[in-house]
Order: C-alpha cells, then structure tokens, then sequence
C-alpha cells in the first residue's frame, strides 16, 4: 500500500493523479476548491470590492537573453476606496491560486484598509490564475515552466510595486505586504530580500523553516495526528486503526466493490489508493482549517470541524466498523451541505494550479515529510532519490532539495536574522499542521512570532465574523497594533531624514 | 569631438574599441593592467600564497530549464595557513577580472588573517579570468552573456561559501565578505541578501548608488577635477584648456602627424579619439588611485600621483603649450619607470574581461555619467537613448537602467536600511571619484560610513607598508574592530542561542 507521504499533499492539492503526487506536497486543494466554489456559492460572503489590472511583466528577470525578455502580462486586483495619497499600499504576495480566491479569503485587509487608508493589491503570482506566461502553453514543458520559481515571482512582486508606486505617483507611501501559506513564505522572503521596497510583512501561517533538515520531516502528519487526539483519543485510534481494516477489506473478493458501496462511489473503484486519498486529505485539510467560526475555505464546514468529525466517529454505536466510521468522518468534509449524492472518488485530469505548484515542489519547494509510527497515518519514511526520479519522470526536472535554505535561510534562522532583517510578524496557528515549519518564537525585537493555540491555516486573514472567539480578535488587534507601529516609524524616520 | 562620455571609462577599462565605450564605464583598465603586469613585474610584492580550486557551478540558478543545469568550473582561492576549525572565514567577493589579480591587491585579508586565525577565500566571478562558463565562447553573443551578471554572481557566492563550509565541517564559523569596487558593490549586497551566509560586510570603495537618479550624473568627473584643482589650480585650468588646444591642432593640416610625434605614438594616429582616451584615461586612473604610497595597481605609480602629475604640469616654462604639459603628466601614468620607448595609443582588439564589464554596463550596470561645465573636461550629456542604440549594435542587449536599483535597492538608502540590513562598512576614500556614488554617511549603528578625505580607490585593502601615513593605519584599525565586533557578537549570540 502506499505509503503516507505519497497519498498527501498538505496544503494544496489532491494529487492522485500524478505519479509526482507521491511526494509533492501542496496547500490548497484546487479541484475540492473549484467544485465547492460552484457548488455551494456561500450567498453571506461579499462580492470582493477589487478591480482587475494587468501589468506587462518580463518573463526572466535573471538572464538577459534575447527570447527572454518576452513579456506576459500579470493581473493583478487593486481597491482604492479608503485610500488617500502618501497613505500605505498593502499588497498581498499572491501565491499558488487565481488571485481572486486569496482576494476573497483575506477579508482581513478590507477590514483594516478603513483604518489606515490603505490601497489595497493583490498580485496574482506568475503560472497561476490568469498570469499565464506563455497561455495555455504555459504548463506544456521544463522549457516553459522552467521560469516558474519563487525568485522571479518575487521579482514580479518588486517591479510591478515599484511601478505602480510611481504611476501613483505615491513613492513616499510605505508598502507593507501580506500573505498566507505559501504566500506568507513569499511575504516574508519579500521583506528580507527587498527591504527598500516593503518596510514590513505578515507572514501568516508560513512554513519557511519546513526545508531541508530544519524541522522534523514527520512534524507535519504529527501534528494533524495531534489535533484529533486532543478532540478525543478515541477518534485518533479510530482513524489510526481504519487503514488497516482497509487494506484488508480490499484484499478480499468482492473487496473493492464494497468499498465502492461504503463510500457510495460514483463509481466503481479500482484500487484503494483513492479512497485513501480521499480520505487522507479529508483529514489533513479539515487539521488546516480547524477554524473557530463556520467557513468556506476549501470547503464548506461548521466550526471546529476535527471535533465535529471526532463527534461523528465517536457518536456511533461501538459494534460500528472503523471504515463505517471514518466514511462518516469524512463525508462532513465532503458533504457537509449534504448536497451530495455520491462521491468521486478517482479524480479527472489535473487542473492548471496544481500542475504548477507540482513543478514548484518538484524543483525548489522540496519539503520533505514522513509519517511515525505515533501519527495516525500509516508509518513511511521519505526517499530524496524516489522523489527526485518521480519528477524527473513528470517534469524531465530535478529537485534542488537545498535550494530554498540557501537562497532564503532558514537553518538556525534565530541566529542569521537576530543582526538583520526586522518587521516581520510570523503569526502561525498550532492547529495548522504548518505550524510546525513555522516560526514560532520571536527572533529579534522586530522579527515577531504571534503564536494561537486554537488557531487554524491563516485564520488571522478571514473576515472578522460576529462569532469569532476573543483570542482570534486579540490576535489581529496585535497585529494591526505593529503594524501600526512599523507605518508610524516610517513616517517619523521619513521627517527626520527629510529634515537633515 | 566626442563628449566625455564617450571617452571614458571610468573604472574598468579603455572601451575605445568598442562603439559601446561611447558610455559603458569600467572600473579596471584591464589592458593596461595586463601591460603593467607583463612588463613591470613588481619584485617587492610577495608572490600570493593562495591554491586554486574549481567548484562546479550551475549555469542558471533562477530557471530551471533543462540546459540551464549546465555546469561550469568556478575559480577560487584559498589560503588556510593561519586558520583553525571554527575560527573566521573572509571571503572576497571577486568582481570583473581573474581573481589572481584581486588577491594580489588585497593584502589587507593576509596582514589580518593572522589576528582572526581567518581561511582566506578569493572566489572568482562568472565570466572572468579562468571562470568561463563556455570556454572561449562564453562572450559569443548575448546568448552566452546572458548568465553574466550580478545576482547569478550572488547565488555563485553563496553556493560555493555554503558547500566549502559544509566540507570543512565548519558550518558553525563565521563568514565575512570583503570587496572592493563592482566586488565591494558585491559584498554589500551579498550581506544584504544573504544574511544568513555572511554576517557583515567590508565593502570598500563600492559605488552601489551611482545608478539611476540618485547621484549627480556629473559628479564623477567633477570628483576628478576637483582632485586636481586641489593639487593645483593651474594644473586643472591647464588641463581643462588642453581639449581645445588638441582639437585645433587636429584640424590643421598635419596635424595628426604632429600630434602623433608630440604624443610619441608608436604608430601614426588616424584620429584624434585615441589620443584623448589616452590623456582621459591617464587622468581619470590616476586620480582612482591616488594612494599615498608608492604603489603598482593599475600602473606602477609615485605616492600621490595627482600631484605629482600636477608638479610636472607646473613645472614647465611659461611659454609651454598645454599639449606639452599634459602629454608629460600622461607619460607619468603610463611610463613612471621610463621603459617605454613609445606608446600604443591606439588599442588592439578589446581582452575578455573589458567585453565582459561592457556586457555588465550594457544590461544592468547602467551608470549614467555626464561632465559639468566646471569639469575640466569637455562638457557633454548622457542620453539613454544614444547609450541603448549603441548596447543594441554591440550586443543586440537593451539596458535596463532602473533594474539594479530595484533589485537591490539605493533610492533613499538611509530610509530603506534604518530597520532593517545591518553589520556592513562602506569605506571611502574622498580621492576616488567613485566615492561620489558611495556612501558616505552611516545609515543606522551597524551601517557604518568610514570616508577618509585622502583615501583613494579601496587605499584600505592594498598591503600595508611602512610608510602608511597615520589616517590609513586608523582606517584600518577602525575596520578590524568593527569586524571583531560583529565576530565576538556572532560567538556571543551562538553561545546564548545554543544554551537556550
């Protein structure tokens, strides 16, 4: 059967279709997302206020050949409303989706662009939404895709900024840059490398130190392991016990048909490997977004959803089979809307972002990951040289495992930013299993870890909503608070040098 | 006649060869170099006690196309005689030539390795000296060049620095970067974007705000002249009037033939162009290294050569032509040890280092730089449109002038780097005209300015002798007790880290 790590892909994507799957992880499950989007359009969420850009872009800001100085036009989403000039620009480093689905995830900037008369942007990250460089071509090959990396993507970031700041004719106006999960990463890696561009950045929930050797490859699956066993102990041996309980069932004769049954198929199986899947990322994604309100991230749930699912499990009658159980589990990830009539189980072909985001994992977002024997997945190790043969199969492309740490850092990253680099807020959830590649403890008097105990994947960026709990409010007064004090600074640094 | 610009060629070299000379400016005349190292061995200098080694590099760090992992041998050079394990490692940061040379003219790094117990580290950059990506081709076309500039430079450097240290088992020990000139710039930067690599910077003599708007474009030639005005009033005026003496005397009938005897040209002029760069060059060279030493950089040289060519000037009767005079103070730069029976006015074809500093200034070294009215040359404009026309014939390459200063920054320096950056020296010497595009003043408690009024071009790397006036030894006391700081803090910040 296969093991942990080749069944998921945290943050982003349900990668069963791609042999690459076996090791890629990803942040957001673009086809779950897709499919949620248009099928349980959540009518109280607002139409997001932003109005679509697109700015010609270089396709390679590091070579100076002559075919590389091809233009792509990048979109990007700008509010003016509460803006005024010489007021601060808070641009969104946009990360591996359309720009539109990060716009309307982070209410959070249009909650505080009130406050500071902010500009608010969103840039769309290159080989992603509409910013397809070379059009429907643009995932055809390494040759195309060979310009798909964080660097020239933070690049893009700097230009346009840059650009649009004089356009704006606001050169004065400090930018502070946003982003989540992976464009958390970018947020933050922004900040150090273009510190003459933003004067500060929240990094939420951004796993930058999940490279290389830096933190425990099994950290991960332990710590979504972690949050259902703290909703009940029961649950966790539950789902610990299922895998087994299916692999024998599929064994059998007449195993995979009623399997079939069991998950009410939409159609026949044809190995377990997908029901695996799907209920493999069931799991991990309801950890990330163990939200304290009903949201509709990546899918519809209720609030607190590893207790709710531990409340399916544990609510059955005890001669219940685990795999009955963990069906139920997971339908409340599938289904809550309970609009379903059956499930897929075996997913259609690829679409676009997760092809992308695989060649990133592929060649420099190696994060690897494995699973113990105490999570509640079956124990795997990670192999480098299986996972560098799958992407040489899938993209003729081989992984730079330590790439990211040399170009950005990370290892002992207290010690390399205690004398450098400053405002940043590494903000990190512990019921996020990024988490636990994030930075959770403050680095210097300006480089700061806000850390929640109950919070989930950047829920610091969601709407403020009537129902959120007091530390979920503390949380992001403490956040508009530095910031505060980072555009304050700026100003005061701003009179003094121009009064020199 | 051609304007200033078009002469010259400030720091690296004599581009009369190349139409795009008419405004590319280098550090180094690595022609003359070449002569004065052929022809003028200097016995006194200590043969550099380094070994060569070769590091495979790949090609493209920033696409991943499969060509791009091509691999070429990256020069560098290490001496380890006075280090131990765990203690210091200086790197030099090597910038528009073979590394042998700036490893010669950086004795500073042997005179304090012994101190630090320091591993000396000379890495040679991309596309010079023996570093050459594609042999003999590598300056082919603008498909080759393409890899050459200053942020594949960058990730070069930290590769390499990551590996050796990872090879020594030296993880744990202390990088500090040191460079001077495109090396200092390099330096700077390499502490900016990669903190976590280096923890400080001795840039020296490092112009890194010398692009786009931020300093006078006349200020170069004005720092020139002001050198020489300061030597001597009528040095400069005569100086000044030379242009219009040499212009008239070209027009006459045999006037060429004249100029060519007055000028002791080994072979007859064809224009006056070469005879300006040649009088250009002397001036400009000289008062970079203006040193107060008897010293032998660019071409063996008297202590303070400005004035020594300012007394050969004013020594002449009064009824000397300016044409006499300055020819005089030329042959000091070109032949101080009186070998030379005639000169080579006009250049032979350009040498590998020269086309690859012009390809630099052609893409994204962008300098613009113009001769005021109170130069003591001729005056005259900078027009990006004439500079990109001639980069286009030369490498069919587009400048990009505002590239450098949004990558790494430079616009409003003091602002930008106030809370964030940290542990880097910029020195400068007030002599060298390059200091007009450096910085001059500290930017926070660790950005730190060290200016000497009578310092030249990066006076503090070159090999302390005995006769060092008193301002060198301070500057570069000072220098060493910065870089103890930053070093006992490292140790310091490791030992509290660890214990924690």
């Amino acid at each position: 059967m296969a093991p942990c790590v080749s069944l998921l892909l945290p943050v982003f994507a349900i990668l069963a279709t791609l042999p690459v799957i076996r090791s890629a992880h990803t942040f957001f499950p673009r086809p779950s997302y897709d499919q949620s989007l248009a099928r349980q359009p959540d009518a109280s969420k607002p139409k997001i206020p932003y109005k679509a850009h697109y700015f010609p872009q270089v396709i390679d800001h590091f070579t100076f050949q002559p075919k590389s100085s091809k233009i792509f036009y990048q979109k990007y989403l700008v509010n003016s409303h509460y803006w005024r000039r010489g007021a601060p620009i808070f641009v969104y480093t946009g990360n591996e989706g359309d720009i539109e689905w990060f716009a309307s995830n982070t209410g959070f900037l249009l909650d505080i662009a009130p406050k500071f008369r902010a500009l608010l942007v969103f840039i769309e990250h290159r080989f992603y939404g509409e910013s397809m460089p070379f059009g429907n071509k643009s995932y055809k090959s390494a040759e195309t895709l060979g310009y798909l990396n964080s660097q020239q993507a933070l690049a893009d970031f700097a230009i346009l900024i840059r650009s649009l700041k004089h356009n704006l004719s606001s050169e004065a106006s400090p930018v502070v840059v946003f982003g989540g999960s992976y464009g958390g990463m970018l947020a933050a890696w922004f900040r150090l490398k273009y510190p003459h561009i933003a004067i500060g950045a929240l990094a939420s929930s951004a796993p930058i130190l999940q490279f290389d050797d830096i933190t425990p490859w099994s950290s991960f699956y332990d710590a979504v392991s972690q949050d259902f066993k703290e909703a009940s102990l029961n649950c966790y041996e539950v789902i610990k016990g299922s895998w087994a309980e299916l692999k024998a069932l599929s064994a059998q004769k007449e195993g995979l048909t009623e399997l079939s049954r069991t998950f009410r198929a939409c159609q026949d199986l044809h190995s377990l490997d997908s029901v695996w899947d799907w209920l493999w990322s069931a799991f991990v994604y309801t950890a990330m977004v163990n939200y304290p309100t009903e949201a509709n991230f990546m899918m519809p749930l209720p609030a607190y959803p590893v207790q709710a699912m531990c409340k399916i499990i544990d609510g059955f009658p005890s001669g219940a089979s685990k795999i009955t159980r963990v069906f139920a589990a997971a339908s409340l990830y599938y289904n809550y809307s309970r609009a379903e009539k059956c499930f897929k189980l075996e997913h259609g072909p690829d679409t676009h972002g997760l092809h992308g985001w695989n060649w990133q994992a592929c060649t420099e977002m190696v994060m690897p990951m494995s699973c113990s024997q105490e999570s509640m997945f079956p124990p795997s190790g990670f192999s480098y040289k299986e996972f560098a043969e799958d992407c040489m199969k899938t993209f003729g492309a081989k992984p730079r495992p330590h790439w990211i740490t040399t170009e950005f850092g990370g290892k002992r990253i207290d010690r390399a930013l205690k004398r450098s680099g400053g405002n940043i807020i590494f903000s990190n959830g512990l019921q996020d299993p990024w988490s636990r590649g994030g930075v959770l403890k403050n680095i210097s008097s300006t480089i700061i870890a806000l850390v929640t105990e109950k919070g989930a994947h950047h829920v610091d960026f969601r709407f403020a909503t009537k129902d959120d709990p007091e530390w979920l409010k503390e949380l992001r007064r403490k956040e508009v608070e530095i910031i505060q004090g980072w555009i304050d600074q700026y100003y005061a640094d701003l009179k003094r040098l121009n009064n020199e």
